[in-house]
């Protein structure tokens, strides 16, 4: 018999029926056309664009090498920005960084999802902070992983509940292949891991014969003096660990410029899924990113960039400090976007959020950065895309509204 | 003990154990360094790019719309260019195309590897043309799906072995999900799917309820005067079709803009795997494409484009006739950019490829592209990239090499 009623639902995967929608960008895109003060999105301020600078690179570089920028790229990127970047690590104290270890990828979130396919079986163990990253944890979670959560604290991830998760998994039975971190200002928790712990890091890494996948996007966004502290793991151990960058942060995000470091065997590996995946890159976002490089124009820029999310970070601590209700605390950043704000205990940030909206604000809940269900009570803000003016009133109406909400919780 | 020495080998999942390099692009990439007349490359030729059109769009877009273009954009891609490839298909005879079946992709790529990640499990069978494209069963080969191949004639797939090896493979106790097909001016081969076979292909997928993934890169670049009979089969049967497409080959495949067309339930998927993926597609690359769109850019040049590997494809035809040796034979395509030529059977033709080289061209061995491991006696020819009198010469060397093999093989 000719069937005609098709079940779309039972010709899916596995991988098609685990899929699920990521909370907090349907909530960014949604809130994209609103007139809200928007503590939501984790985008770069397009006011750091350099608009005419880029323009006259694209329309250089086409009118100059076209018939390479508008051709097909070899998978891995093209010469100039793989160069690039490997020297680019030689500067962060990745030493001994050569090409044949970096792969330029479509956003590092592509870098995420093809390093989380090359190394993971379906339930193996992957460690996450607590919180992490939706995007890593997605591509984790795509990989089929069983991801389990490592609490932080203000240095970041807690080495106690490291050792204990590891040793739980293994009486369990099962494989843990690797811990994913994002060490500086990360998101969406703001934090730096201590410098000890990151070399505490490494050893239980080496111990236990995992992979570290270390996404530190932000790096260059940091608002201390003294940056030696950022050190990547990469630079304290470079066989343990795939480092994820980007230029996303640094020059626009449009342009899906970013980079995966790896030990030679795995970047190898992670061409070749990548040659799947989506052949190569976009080719004149390379060619653009590396003449932005060659002409300066991302260095000369980062003193001004860090000046930037450094005042409209002060004027969120500031406004914080000023509203929020008593029983509530948050983080401290020293750079990047994002602070962990956390309300007392048993306060729901999520189901107030249509009243914050309602208001003219809008924060992301923090819940779904908790791979163990947790953090009902906390949220993320992000200080990256307002004024400081919009980010004060956005502050002030946001605790406006919890403080409503605690009032009439106790009535 | 703490481990220092790392087995990367033993850290890998079972896809990257499975990974392995594509021997046509790493050739299509080491020649590209020599000095050689390149039959082998499929790329479009640069010539074809519109350099100076697109220089001044790519300054304009940036200029005008640069906060939106150099910024995070949804993952299905904006909505100008979603919408504008929802009327392209239109007009393609795909009726009622909305917004919500349409995914843009970094490549039609990444539409191939999505696709088969979201409908197949590990050995699931997917049936594949002989020769097929190398991307394709690639990525059918990452989703780790078992390819089972079905021959080819003049008139593309042909519909008995179809049948034949549905049946095998059920009788087997496989599940067997999608069909991969490029039905015209096929990557390989250049043949084209004749129309009753169109009709008797979506009856069988009917039948035995299979999705049918219709790759359809070249379909602009037909060479004949009557082009109905390329008709989409997503225009026969749009539930029972996911249908790609690109701007590549009509703009410039360094833009990695293109697209695929699946049933809503499918498109939502997609969607949701491409955000694990890469988030989005370069929201640049999407802002030209979308402007070349509304200029009318693409549409005014596909005459052009056709005559040009119409020319092209008439020189290699003419030259194969002149020099190809006795008992081979090739294809005629109506359009894109391949032939398939047949040696002699016995013949190697991967064997003589080094000898071709050092006489000045190459080619494409045949048999990567037959997942039976067929086809030693065939190889692709690209027009594409060279000129005419290139493609005559490269021809001429290129069958005396032959020649001289058979001359040697009797003495």
């Amino acid at each position: 018999m000719v069937k005609t009623e098709i079940d779309y639902d039972e010709m899916l995967s596995a991988l098609g029926r685990r899929l699920q929608p990521n909370a907090i960008r349907k909530l960014t895109l949604l809130l994209g056309s609103k007139e809200v003060i928007s503590l939501a999105a984790g985008a770069p301020s397009f006011e750091t664009f350099p608009i005419e600078e880029l323009a006259d690179i694209a329309a250089r570089v086409i009118r100059d090498r076209g018939r390479f920028a508008l051709q097909y790229g070899p998978t891995r990127g093209q010469s100039a920005p793989v160069q690039a970047v490997a020297d680019l690590l030689g500067s962060r104290g990745i030493e001994g960084c050569t090409p044949s270890q970096v792969v330029m990828t479509t956003g590092s979130q592509q870098g995420l999802d093809l390093i989380a396919r090359v190394i993971l079986d379906p339930g193996d163990v992957a460690l996450v902070e607590l919180p992490s990253y939706i995007g890593g944890l997605i591509a984790l979670h795509n990989a089929q992983a069983e991801m389990v959560g490592v609490r932080q604290d203000e240095g970041g991830i807690v080495i106690g509940d490291l050792r204990e998760k590891i040793d739980r998994a293994r009486s369990k039975g099962r494989r843990v292949k690797c811990i994913y971190t994002i060490p500086n200002f990360q998101n969406p928790s703001g934090v730096t891991l201590a410098a000890e712990r990151r070399k505490e890091l490494i050893d239980i890494a080496d111990e236990h014969d995992l992979l570290i996948i270390e996404d530190d996007a932000y790096f260059d966004l940091y608002f201390t003096e003294d940056a030696s502290r950022l050190v990547p793991l990469a630079a304290l151990r470079p066989d343990r660990v795939v480092y994820l960058g980007t230029f996303s942060k640094v020059l626009a995000p449009g342009l899906r410029a970013a980079w995966l470091r790896a030990p030679e065997e795995l970047a190898a590996k992670v061409e070749l899924a990548k040659e799947g995946a989506d052949l190569s890159s976009s080719v004149l976002d390379q060619s653009i990113v590396i003449e932005a490089i060659n002409e300066g124009l991302i260095e000369r820029r980062l003193p001004e960039l860090r000046r930037f999310y450094k005042v409209r970070c002060a004027a969120m601590l500031d406004a914080l400090e000023r509203f929020a209700p008593a029983g509530s605390r948050w983080t401290k950043p020293i750079g990047g976007f994002f602070i962990l704000m956390e309300l007392a205990a048993g306060v729901d940030a999520a189901a107030m959020l249509p009243e914050a909206i309602d208001n003219g604000v809008a924060y992301v809940p923090g819940q779904p950065f908790f791979v163990d269900g947790s953090g009902a009570n906390t949220l993320r803000l992000a200080y990256s895309k307002e004024s400081t003016d919009a980010i004060a009133d956005g502050v002030e109406r946001m605790c406006c509204v919890f403080q409503n909400a605690r009032a009439q919780a106790r009535a």
